[in-house]
């Protein structure tokens, strides 16, 4: 019997991703979406590309309601703004569901971190212990006992997969990190903002956010829980002219100096090692070999994130680039594949 | 002794392109802009792209104010919405300057037609009768004389000018005149609304508008007087997602038939020779000889508008296409070109 | 037990569009895949997108060899230039291969249009009473039964499926159809030419083939067959800065005038139901109710064609406006929907 | 009199823009234009855009011929792939012309540099000392005398004008230069390469030429100019969807370590006092005050190029973002700058 889903928020661009992915699902059945913007709406009229699918004139749109909700589903994914997502997650957890949240409100295990950078109080301070962050390939065996997962953000996911093995192998200095991340426009939300509008985005590359992201916060703290140390990074985030796709370029310290081609093939194999005990196994990570590079439109539309690197002789550095589709493995690809892990489902159920 | 002119509402694209025109113009002085939204500030700021002219650090936004402007400039440009123009255009009128248009409010010769597709009263519906449609290639006499210019939409250009010496010399049926237009996204101009988000119109294209868009009433107008007959128009447009360009296909039923070589070749020459007549010394327009068509790239950023036209032997029909920058020979330049005429500058100044 | 199916010339966007559909479809094991200039590298390779398929690594590109193909697969598509195809075509037939063919070669009935059209001699004329048009809307019962489909082009499948239920319905004047249709770059294929790079296609919309473009021959037949009279249409198709999508917008002259409202609601009623009669059990045509219109993002990726239509009581015209992904209802997708009907599987299966 | 001037290779983007802004220029007649590929074509057949030009009609596309050059212009540009240019910058400076070459050919000082990166002997390594390299606000002075121009590529440029006046000043540390950096696919040339299609570029970014691009001979010989000793920087380009525009983010080690707010206050002034000190007098350069950021779209079509910077405390890093057009101030627009020097015409002439 398929276990029932529901979707809270589902009118923005990660919302109508997880409509997309809990449709086509073989295990789920999409019990409820809900936005207050097309309460009453099937879904098939408020997203025309959900159309054909059986489902999609059956499902309507209704007014969010947490108590409605924990009746109609068992596992709840919220794709709300964050400071919202709290409302639900208290009294669903109490229902006894599953929350997936999507935001970034339980993704920090710090409350004054989180007033740091998101300027308010923790809405529901209480559940962040509770709270697993829905990284599977760090947190898989805690997101299988989890009751509520707090997934990942897209630049997030982009830096740490990366960057979290070099770090546990100690393999890279933990002060030296610097991210350059490029997101498709999507990234901003589905938000009547004159910046997002198609002219002013169109033909612009630019960068945002400098010096001091909010991404920052969670990218650190994860970063920090690995290297066993609490490290400071430098990310500088820019918006260009693509609706999905994100491009890290990771500029990294290696621990050890090599100046000979002994010490070059050494540290060449310790690091194609350490990505291949980490991820070797991961269906939705992909370490190049050879010589191409990370370009995201190999991954658009997909859960996969791929990852090339080179050591630099000339500079001592490592470069690592990563591709990812930002709202599938950066948001609701990630979301479900969480999903899968804690009912138990085969992990690439409805990713492939 | 350069020309003080004015543009206000000069934060939308149309009104940006007009500070862009008017900031490098051989004989005038940009001597204010007026926008709500950014009074205080000066033009490099509010738009940085103008940063390195000397004049963008001097003029700053003000409010827009009629009795003001009216001692600044002896010409002013309203780039408002339609309805709104008419509130400036009167006192300005009025206190004795040239009141170039770029809103649909005084390109109507009837309060009724005006009524019928604007849905709302005329606001100054005295003022129909002075105001001359700024179309140079059709009206350059009147506009010299003229106080009130009524400058054309983006459509009604593409298709005016590719038609109008055809119906004039009874080349084609008035009443099978068939217009498919595609136009780039600046043409929604600078407004905050979902539609025209980057991601709702990169990779999409769609139509709208359908089957009776307001700008018809301006082109229906002007086509009838160029026949001699009121007629009717199919008129279909599209949103494609480029900033700027739009491009026309006309489908025309020529008043000949044609059905031996002959007859084509004759038609041929009579066509041929009608575009020559009409476009042979105008400096914005080009009709493309030989087998190239056109294509917006080759007209952004200029005031041109390219057609080329092939006579089909296989159904008897004329297709012309027609190729403009929307916000240029559609909007902003077509007004420059107005003002050079009426001001009795080259009517190139400024535009080439 | 799956069946075994091939592609010769995967390296196109047809082709690889099909690898991704067959990858993942349901009832067929990819057995081969052929490339000349791939022959050798596993798909993942060539392809980085599937590299997380389990087969990417295993199936790799050979150089296509009929008699080795007709061992390895009991379903061949073929994805090769016009021409080229019917060399394959030939010895994959005899040797008792389904053989679904996605180029110009046996689309047409008649080898002295072919000739007219592509300017050299059919290249196996004798298939032409053989093969099928694979347009299962129309030609479901033949396809069941077919040994060759020549899968539809792009255009013709964005102007049949609108027009063929009218023109047999008698509801539609038969010459005086004019089809606007707009390409994204896609169409151009894979290849190494100017014209086709970014800075040519990007910020740019053109016409081109006007007025006899190719693919006029394949639609001209489709139409006069379901209209019982031999027909002309004209046909006009652009280039616009999308990789995926088709738009079609149908200027079509009803068979009755109507001049009344009751004229018109009755007309209205007649088209609903003749579109209803066609499509309200395809599980791939949406024909859109309301106000919405067609816009290619709502299928790209998908099979579906979505179409709207509206009667202009103005002009006394139908104007019928569609939208497909030209490479999956246009190409691939329509294939492998070919190939589910007449291998029997469900019509949707891997197409969902 | 207006200058005579001729164009080699006119047949790029590069050599399109050199046609565009000497077309426009006051003080200059555009004589003579070549290219093997539209030899005997005119201007405005070749380049539709510049059709409306009074010169297009003129000005024919030649075969390239030194000899001839040499007696049609004073100064030419060779807009040429490198390793071509010098053979016409030999005749052509013996003949007496001023020689602007836009190709890599005489950028570098050292020969050796030349072959490590170019992997083919130098074709003229006589005229290396002869050289000036053409970037105005560095070597003013010296473009002033020169007779070989090697104008600078459109990386090194964006990097160049944010790095120099900070290694003059001593304010960074020389050995911990990364360059981040986003180019728009001009930037390819017009080449018919499957890499450069629309298909291949649009909704993709990705990182290429990692970890040692040719243009690091450049960046870095000049750098450790500036800087006084050797260096070497880490330098990651990538290609994005727009067609022109290039976006480098810097990341900086200041050589005094801040902590304290007051020694934060400290260093913000020096950096204010070295960018203002380099550049307030420059017409092209534009040091963004405030809190705005570089976005490519406000330099598209302009010479200028703008730049930002932030300390951040976290991390004691200086971050500098840099955007241009690469085309122009990246290449053409920066030949033209130069040209106005050497010629003594005044500097912005022909590029406000």
């Amino acid at each position: 019997m398929k276990k029932k889903v529901a979707i809270v928020g589902a009118s923005g661009y990660s919302g109508e991703e997880l409509v997309r992915l809990l449709l086509h699902h073989p295990h789920v059945e999409l019990a409820a979406v809900t936005s207050r913007q097309y309460a009453g709406q099937p879904l098939g009229q408020v997203f025309p590309k959900f159309a054909s699918h059986p489902q999609s004139s059956v499902v309507r749109f209704t007014e969010p309601n947490a108590a409605l909700l924990a009746k109609q589903a068992e596992v709840v994914f919220l794709a709300l703004p964050h400071g919202v997502a709290a409302e639900f997650a208290v009294p669903l957890l109490q229902a006894g569901c599953v929350v997936i949240d999507l935001s970034a409100d339980f993704r920090l295990r710090s409350a004054e971190t989180y007033k740091e950078f998101y300027a308010h109080d923790h809405p529901a301070p209480e559940l962040l212990k509770k709270a697993v962050y829905g990284l599977p390939e760090v947190y898989r065996a805690q997101i299988k006992e989890a009751l509520l997962i707090a997934s990942p953000g897209c630049y997030p996911t982009s830096i740490l997969l990366p960057v979290i093995p070099l770090l546990r192998a100690g393999l890279i200095q933990p002060d030296a990190i610097i991210a350059d991340s490029l997101s498709g426009v999507s990234g901003a939300g589905r938000k009547a903002e004159v910046d997002y509008l198609f002219c002013e985005c169109n033909e612009s590359v630019r960068p945002y956010g400098v010096p001091k992201h909010r991404h920052l916060s969670e990218i650190e703290e994860q970063l920090s829980l690995a290297a066993g140390t609490k490290l400071t990074i430098q990310f500088t985030p820019h918006l260009i002219p693509v609706t999905r796709g994100m491009l890290t370029t990771l500029y990294l310290a290696p621990s050890k100096h090599f100046t000979t081609q002994d010490e070059l093939t050494a540290l060449h194999l310790e690091i194609a090692r350490c990505y291949a005990d980490a991820y070797s196994g991961e269906p939705f990570v992909r370490v190049i070999e050879g010589k191409a590079l990370p370009d995201t439109k190999n991954v658009v539309g997909t859960n996969m994130i791929e990852l090339a690197w080179r050591l630099d002789p000339r500079t001592g550095r490592l470069l690592v680039m990563s591709a990812e589709d930002n709202i599938v493995k950066g948001a609701s690809g990630q979301a479900v594949q969480s999903m899968n892990i804690v009912c138990g489902f085969p992990e690439t159920a409805g990713l492939m």
